[in-house]
């Protein structure tokens, strides 16, 4: 029997290049609120002993984080064989320790709630930052997609004399993992106690005739990126490019940034956004092969 | 040391009246969000080996849902002594059976969600309906609060010459609990296949000079309780009261059932709303004294 593979809440374009790499089928349902608020799920496609994956980038999950916790729970009463999450990013990775007393550990009660509801859990780089691995905080199976070498492969593509900036000290690993040989530096970022943040640049950096590109997991805010470019534009640099593997963009991030004199933004398709360029579905279909056995 | 009263998401008449009825505190906690939406919560009152109850209405829970797990999973974490949920409406007990192939049984998994993260439940009223006890769904401890001792002291003291009606068969345990020894009649409610749902009145029925008096559990879309009111509207009859425990009133509901000829629509305090009129927290507080040991 084939594969089905809903996605959820929405259709999404890697969902759709997923469902078809993998020669599996949608997953179809339903999904309505009552005049109360309260969701109705209903699946229209048989489950019963079929492998089932849900497409689900974790975007913005508060809302409808119960509608997936109903939708996993009705697969398996309908015995699905098996119920993987395919979480191309993976949301409330980021408290990852308590700072201040009597903080929620969010990333916790999160990974705790998919541990429950469903049988393993696929993305694409997690942000570990405090955590080193997944299987600190999931107690299912998981398996990370890495998404540097479809980066990489796009930077040698499309730059020519590229020069890899990272933004903060978190952006360190992927910055490293993407630039192999290619020259880059890694900034530093402070935050005050306004809230607000200082990147700290090398007291001398020569990007010459390079192209700065910068490198981040996430870009949500965008402060960050925005206050590392803010320093750029007056030394005369070419034009950067800002790369990002989940593109958040929360509020006008994304407009923020463009104006801040970049020359592009790209980003990987984990969320689906107008800048993305990089498609991961190639990685993931590798490692969803692991589940089609 | 005294037990802490949450008040979640936001305060309530009803939370204020239990904190003070309990001589108990108000927890204080910060709930914020990140710019990608994520929620950040703090507790900033002292919890360990305290008693903790969270007065929480569980209507339009779905967008906050998540924050209540925060919650209560960083009370354990702080080894509060017990979490106990306050939700004077609980939510998700009207999907209580799988009506067509495919539909997910949201009662359950959402009872299994509180079950999971909270010590005990008290609740006023649910909508048992095909589940007759609390315990067919919640694996905790359980306290059901019924309102209908002082809705009836209600209608004695504010209603002359009642007639009692409930708009269907689902509204029969509770007319009959708060009628006692006054008259009453329930109405048949048929669903048609368009969704729009239709009453039947008996062939004959004598309200005379009496006051006509709705009651209800839950008025949500209103439907149910325009369609009985209609009806009555062409008997001559007194305008009649409408009496609900738990006003959700969605959409403009309230403004119909205001526009529909009624003298008068009241409701308990278990979700905050203008009708409030019956507040609950003695029956509340007595059921709360068994905790508070």
């Amino acid at each position: 029997m084939k594969s089905l593979v809903f996605n959820f809440p929405s259709p999404s374009p890697l969902g759709a290049l997923i469902t078809q790499g993998m020669g599996a089928e949608e997953g179809r349902f339903l999904l309505k609120s009552f005049p109360d608020g309260e969701s109705y799920l209903r699946l229209e496609s048989p489950v019963k002993d079929r492998s089932v994956f849900i497409n689900a980038p974790l975007v913005h999950p508060n809302g409808w984080i119960l509608d997936l916790l109903f939708l996993s729970d009705t697969l398996r009463a309908q015995e699905a064989k098996q119920v993987v999450l395919v979480a191309p990013y993976l949301a409330y990775m980021r408290q990852d320790k308590i700072f201040h007393p009597g903080e929620s550990l969010t990333s916790a009660t999160f990974a705790h709630l998919l541990s429950t509801h469903v049988d393993s859990l696929i993305t694409v780089d997690p942000h570990l930052h405090r955590y080193h691995n997944l299987s600190e905080l999931y107690s299912i199976p998981t398996t990370v997609v890495h998404a540097a070498p479809l980066i990489s492969a796009w930077i040698h593509e499309n730059v020519q004399d590229p020069f890899l900036i990272g933004p903060d000290a978190e952006s360190s690993q992927w910055v490293k993992e993407i630039a192999k040989d290619l020259p880059f530096i890694v900034l530093n970022k402070t935050r005050h106690t306004d809230g607000h943040v200082r990147i700290t640049w090398p007291q001398e950096v020569n990007i010459g005739n390079k192209t700065p590109v910068f490198v981040d997991d996430i870009v949500s805010s965008g402060e960050t990126l925005l206050e590392a470019l803010a320093h750029l534009k007056n030394q005369g640099t070419k034009a950067p490019i800002c790369l990002a593997i989940h593109p958040i963009f929360a509020g006008n991030a994304y407009e923020e940034i463009k104006a801040a004199g970049v020359h592009k933004i790209v980003t990987c398709n984990t969320i689906p956004h107008p800048s993305n360029q990089i498609d991961l579905s190639p990685l993931l279909l590798k490692a969803l092969k692991e589940f089609q056995q």
